[in-house]
């Protein structure tokens, strides 16, 4: 996607209740913001319906388009789960009963007072030749299949399952990002911004607007693999700045001055 | 995409902080909810960096594919702002300086101390034929492109646009959605709820695990746009569980037990 010599990534989100706004996802910007702090470029995020179809196509989209995919949703115990099936078809090979699984749900089980029945059984069919992906919480697994990451959708599972999961995960370098606060609109110092960028190789500088009563102002995001360059551009931002008339301090990532 | 009467739509967020997990979206949820009251059945939502060709490509294929898109972000005075140059690019007509927006502009910023600059007369251009959105707070406008509308990225702007924009779009049916909450685990009651979908007609039943210290259930969410169906399609799911032994009890929204 760029010259970065950063392993590539996209999400995707699988289910209906997101897009029919009943639950708000939380998936996206936490695995985003791990991913940045991996070194791993999230270069796209997805969310989709619950329709095998769909499921197969973005997956087959997405698996061939960046170095790692990332899906969560869609791999319960209920008819509404069809994202191993999807999977699984996307990649042409069959849906197994994985032993080690099946095993890890049944000592899961035997210590509740809920039946193994056929519905939870099915959380240990997964496509045939994927790698299993622990699951601390709850025990159903997720799995790798080729460079496919296949994640359940309930925040706090998929969170402690991603812990487990990213020692395997390729690193990269990670970005610097720095953010210098300025006290004005960004119409007025737009093209400071744009000639830092032009004048910085490989960086890139972001512009967000803010607004609290009584008091506005623009938060610079100054990015970058390269640390030196990347802040050697933060600093021409907070001069440029402080040169039209306007404070501009390089702050750390809580908003506090940096010393 | 389906067989339901409903106009379909799409979401694209265009915006590298929110991949970068710096900003958490909150667009999609927003205009999900949103879109579903109004009858119009959002099918697909994309995250996507501030590229050109990535924006021209999403709009051509998502506008293609469904009767509405909406976009948000990318559309202010600073030059990482590209969205109006991509989206007239995917529709292949040039940008121009809409006088009625300029006009808007002009006004807003005689009543501030801030100066009418090119970075902000930036905010005026906008693709050839398009028709403009009111913005209410920050005069910038909006606009519509084909079936593509054309939003801000920030949440309170783009809030009080889509109200303004929300009577000239087309409706729809709105979706019977009803909650069935089950005091017990979903993997339970798989059979009955997939039994239920598969005896009535267009209705789909989803189910969502939740858990609290020391109690723990399951939402069963039953939808359609058939009203009757829909209805006599939770009273089977409440029926069901409660067959099988557990707690079943249609919700109100706020999860308070219906009359």
């Amino acid at each position: 996607m760029t010259s970065s010599p950063n392993p590539t990534a996209a999400i995707i989100v699988i289910g209906d209740e997101i897009l029919s706004g009943r639950t708000k996802d939380k998936n996206i910007g936490w695995l985003a913001e791990q991913l940045g702090a991996q070194g791993i470029q999230l270069c796209e995020a997805r969310v989709i319906a619950d329709k095998k179809q769909v499921i197969i196509d973005t997956v087959q989209t997405l698996s061939k388009a960046y170095d790692l995919v990332f899906t969560s949703g869609g791999i319960g115990p209920t008819h509404d789960d069809i994202t191993t099936d999807a999977v699984a078809a996307a990649f042409g090979v069959p849906v197994i009963r994985h032993p080690e699984a099946e095993r890890r749900l049944i000592l899961h089980y035997a210590n509740t007072d809920l039946e193994f029945n056929a519905a939870r059984q099915k959380m240990a069919d997964i496509p045939d030749n994927a790698a299993l992906i622990d699951n601390p919480l709850s025990a159903a697994p997720g799995y790798i299949i080729g460079n496919v990451h296949v994640l359940p959708g309930v925040p706090t599972i998929l969170q402690a399952m991603f812990e487990g999961l990213k020692p395997r995960l390729p690193g990269g370098i990670v970005m610097t990002r720095i953010t210098v606060q300025c006290s004005t609109g960004e119409g007025n110092i737009a093209t400071i911004l744009s000639d830092v960028e032009a004048s910085h190789d490989g960086v890139s500088v972001g512009s967000y607007p803010w607004m609290k009563p009584g008091n506005f102002g623009t938060a610079v995001v100054v990015s970058g693999l390269d640390a030196e360059i990347t802040t050697a551009a933060a600093k021409a931002v907070e001069a440029g700045v402080r040169a039209f008339g306007a404070a501009a301090n390089i702050v750390n990532a809580d908003g506090t001055l940096q010393d």
